[in-house]
């Protein structure tokens, strides 16, 4: 804070606010201050608080109030806070209150902290992976009619039920399983619409262990594999393993993305491949270090980001590819451990 | 937006974004003016952006910079946007851009069009509300061995599933389920704790149909009903008796609130009542009109709130008890068909 000037911050990103004082619900705010570290939350929340943060001192009503009150008699003239988790509305009222104390967005400083996991952390996220493999296995083990005859939507709840009862909180993320065609959107939206024999089917899950996420994809084929999206899968696991090989301790982010993008570019998909490559990984699904090709962020060890590239056909469907790697001393470590190998993905 | 005298407006909370262009992915923007309107989305959604929308113009890019090209030419000096709804680094980006022209906040505009639910609004209502029931009595058939000796997480992990395998999307919102002394927490988040056998379960939990929500809440018993719970019970059913015979057409929403809250403090729990009686419901799960002792908004025809008066004593436990409504032409009716009646909430 005191290259910024900084006389406290506040902290709103819910990842951040648990970060600094267990405190898991939704609406926290944290004040940063010389002074002592403060915790504001609503009424809702207020037993909830004091059980989660221990030490932290909770104060509960509403945020902006709150924050006045305990500034009071510090002498803070400027003020850190997140702007890119703060609502305009919430900022504008802040501000006012604050009178001739300056508001300023200071968004990194308290997520530069999560970049490098611990060791609770990794631990963490390994038993997240583990979670989400083992739901995908146990859905890999029926064969194809765990999905074809079934709606999409069907198949997304089986798999969020088989990752709790393997130990997840919850899934990290609305689970995307897209059929045929509608693998196309990187973001698709499962619908309610059967699962026909002959179709591949993406899958993008994972699971939330310990407050620490996971985030895995896989294209399983029901059948057969179409001829193209076999040539697409073989392009993007060739790229996924570059990516992969690009990771290590020292390099920008932005390397990683760019070894991906070399191979799919070659293989003449590179207009369809319209996402970064990955995205750091921890108790947020997205975070930082974001690896893409305009990122600055340089990989260290303890960094955890997925690669995931992928390739987008409108009208015929997609093939995306995607695991979570630790940044180690020496390089990296894969911490999932399904195969890619497209013969394993044939379901009969 | 004549009366703000807004030349345009931009619409980002997603249920407007969606009421208004029938996109349901993420992160869209809607700008309204006299000359067209039009959505932007990041490159992730286009395509789903195409196929959502009709006949609603859609452009694929950053929101800031598409917005600056769209309103090229339209003469726009005051531009609305929603400031609950927008993050404060967007904002001031936006205002920057827009140079002098004024961003203003008009947060109310859109959501007002979504206070009266029609025909087919009511309809999803209604599935939700039957999918929630459904799964709600899966588990209540299979008597207390559904929720003893198991975790809160696997009972949520089932319930969600049960809701999709009757036709929900996806759970409304994460499901509470909160045993003992849990359930002191209006929003508590179910843990890893095996549920006892004789311990009362509040389960708060709702589906989502055609992007339409329910919210319901029981508390079932296991086997006993401790004292001071049952007393509990009965006072939050009687207030919620109350608080939905309060609802018809003109009168002001707090009456509900009132009605149900002078019921719960004549039983002398009136400290114990930390939350208002119930909010609006329709494409959020929390939505307009806000049914609590400070609200000024007024109750019409077609309106859908829920009802859910609670007692929450920390250490002890909790009860709440939720039902969704619609406001007709002379009164009220109950969407949700569920028994209040606690001797039919003990599981054997």
């Amino acid at each position: 804070m005191k290259p910024q000037r900084l006389g406290a911050m506040i902290v709103t990103n819910p990842a951040d606010v648990t970060h600094l004082t267990g405190f898991v619900g939704e609406d926290g705010a944290v004040l940063v201050a010389a002074g002592g570290t403060c915790l504001v939350v609503s009424a809702l929340y207020g037993e909830q608080a004091r059980q989660d943060c221990g030490d932290v001192e909770v104060r509960v009503g509403a945020t902006t109030q709150q924050i006045i009150v305990a500034l009071a008699g510090r002498g803070v003239r400027r003020l850190g806070a997140q702007a890119a988790h703060m609502k305009a509305d919430t900022w504008q009222r802040l501000s006012a209150a604050l009178g001739s104390r300056k508001l300023v967005p200071a968004d990194e400083l308290v997520s530069r902290g999560r970049l490098v996991k611990d060791a609770d952390e990794l631990r963490a996220i390994r038993k997240a992976v583990r979670a989400a493999e083992k739901a995908f296995n146990v859905l890999l083990g029926r064969g194809k009619k765990a999905f074809v005859g079934r709606t999409e939507r069907e198949v997304v709840a089986e798999l969020d039920y088989q990752m709790c009862l393997a130990g997840a909180q919850e899934a990290a993320f609305p689970t995307i399983v897209a059929a045929g065609a509608n693998a196309s959107q990187p973001h698709y939206q499962a619908g309610q619409r059967k699962i026909r024999s002959g179709e591949p089917v993406l899958i993008d899950w994972g699971a939330r262990v310990a407050g620490y996420c996971s985030d895995l994809t896989r294209v399983v084929f029901t059948d057969r594999i179409p001829a193209e999206i076999g040539r697409i899968y073989e392009l993007v696991a060739a790229a996924q393993t570059a990516g992969i090989k690009a990771i290590k301790p020292g390099v920008l982010a932005r390397t990683a993305d760019r070894a991906a993008r070399d191979v799919i570019a070659a293989g003449g998909y590179g207009e369809q491949f319209i996402h970064g490559v990955g995205h750091g990984l921890g108790r947020e699904v997205h975070e930082a270090p974001i690896v893409a090709a305009a990122s600055e962020q340089r990989l260290g060890k303890g960094m955890v980001v997925t690669v995931e590239p992928g390739i987008y056909l409108p009208g015929v469907g997609g093939v995306r590819i995607e695991d979570d790697v630790v940044v180690t001393a020496q390089g990296r470590r894969r911490l999932s451990s399904l195969p890619v190998d497209i013969k394993k993905m044939v379901l009969r």
